[in-house]
């Protein structure tokens, strides 16, 4: 966390947060014990509940409430992870093994399922019916953009709208939802309460472009999975739809496409992206957007709190893993 | 859904549950759609949501925010059904193919965290924060109660408080939810709302004990899933309990706990567990639970409500499927 720029503001917040998500009811069931372990102790960036407490912070320092609004909107993000990472088959995450990697599919499911369930319950100890509703409406937004992915998967013929409409589902819509359900906690004014959305869901667009982009430029070591895992998948992301435009034939796709591929066609085909400029134009895709988001914070006070969600949406598109 | 007393009060509340369920927001994703139709048209006894009904109305006639919540704990029923099926690879059930059955293993979680979203989002409509609240704790205990069960098969030593716990986590916690919740959203008097809670919690666990018992009774025709199925999963269920109570070293449930029973052992086993009582053992405990549910009706007045709620969990101990 060291890396995020801003946060230094919430930090103690966050240690909080950490913790509140290890209160899950595991009722000594050893083996969700383990698992809520296993998941908590491999990390992960924590900008999901970054965002939701900088926003909260920035009208009331002392609500504990966003405490578990940020733990929830983590949680959830958390159990999506689980559920991912066994429908992929990934083994490795953050250089970790994935519960799946360790466990039977049904356990992993389960245990995916559980932290759903926690993720709602740490959302309904806001006491705040409209947060709920944020909640659970992005819930299904995120649950049919999944279903939506997983059925494109190996669909030569999407559009760049399609591959939008994906990425806001799977993960804007978390990032506006944690965003707007920390402003609406605050009792913040309505206007600021949609700028505040606006900004979390700019944002989560960027974000995710360059977690598209992390899986063509990354290395393994950093990233702690294989380059070119989701094409590998047969997911479309922004560099492949680039690289399509200009190469609407190209043969190692072709047979990326065709569903087998071995590993050195899916790296050919990661050198033939980088070099094409597909990368490139992805990422200007991603400024774009942070442009967008940074946009959506004009007119707040210049304070702390304003500075770090600017630096913030900077880094989203600077990082490296 | 004829066969159950007392659900003509709420008959035409029940059909408006049934397009409530429907409206679920598929956005168009032709899988999705076909998913929601397989499910809802497979049908169910829709107990749950008769029960959350008759309570709710027991008090205001005309509410229209019980239809979500009855549709939420239908909906929350079925999503378990969806995790259920797949880890059990159960091929059939009320006899009609299961989604496990017809479509990938990633696909299926997808559609299940789904009707999990579409419940909590069902949920989210009554507006109301306590409703809200409830169902996300139930919804937990449900989700460990499952993992209780999937650690606990094949587990001999296991004692009948160990049952009684998993039976109230994976069924009893959700009828008792039910009733509670409807008698919330009625603004029932407290002592009421603990009354009516107790109610649905009793008569989960008669439906439950009454379910497992369907296992060792039922034809494999009436039930649409192969009789002794639970036990061939290694579940323990109440009449192993009570038969191994009695014959502790038995021979055929040895080699069914070691994992490697064929279809000749476990019909066997089925035949002895039925001449030894001990079903009918189960089944006083299940009259046992309905009587407490009765009880816990003392003291309401003696309207059509109230005595449907008694038939019903009359019917609850008499039912064949």
């Amino acid at each position: 966390m060291k890396t995020i720029p801003g946060l230094a503001l919430v930090g103690e917040d966050l240690v909080q947060v950490e913790q509140r998500m290890r209160e899950a009811p595991h009722e000594n069931i050893e083996p969700l014990i383990t698992a809520i372990d296993t998941i908590l102790n491999s990390g992960g960036k924590r900008v999901r509940p970054a965002l939701a407490l900088l926003t909260n912070r920035f009208y009331r320092p002392t609500e504990d409430k966003v405490i578990s609004l940020a733990a929830a909107v983590e949680m959830l993000h958390t159990a999506t992870l689980v559920h991912d990472d066994l429908i992929d088959n990934a083994l490795l995450r953050r250089g970790n093994p994935t519960l799946n990697a360790i466990w039977s599919p049904g356990a992993t499911v389960l245990t995916g399922d559980f932290l759903f369930a926690w993720a709602a319950n740490l959302a309904a100890q806001t006491e705040h019916m409209r947060v709920m509703s944020i909640f659970s409406r992005t819930l299904m937004v995120i649950c049919s953009g999944e279903i939506r992915q997983l059925f494109q998967r190996f669909w030569r013929e999407q559009t760049h709208q399609d591959y939008e409409r994906r990425i806001f589902a799977k993960t804007a819509s978390l990032f506006a939802a944690a965003t707007e359900a920390a402003a609406v906690l605050a009792s913040a004014p309505e206007p600021e309460v949609g700028a505040l959305r606006d900004y979390g869901h700019q944002l989560g667009m960027a974000f995710q472009i360059v977690d598209d982009v992390l899986d063509f430029v990354g290395s393994s070591r950093e990233m702690g999975k294989p380059v070119g895992s989701d094409m590998r998948q047969g997911i479309v992301t922004l560099p492949i739809l680039y690289y399509l435009d200009l190469h609407p034939d190209d043969e190692l796709l072709t047979r990326i496409f065709e569903g087998h591929a071995d590993n050195g066609v899916v790296e050919a085909a990661v050198a033939h992206i980088r070099q094409a400029g597909a990368v490139d134009a992805a990422l200007d895709d991603a400024r774009f957007y942070v442009q967008r988001a940074q946009a959506a914070l004009t007119g707040f006070p210049a304070n702390g709190y304003r500075q770090a969600m600017l630096d913030l949406a900077d880094f989203v598109v600077q990082r490296r893993v």
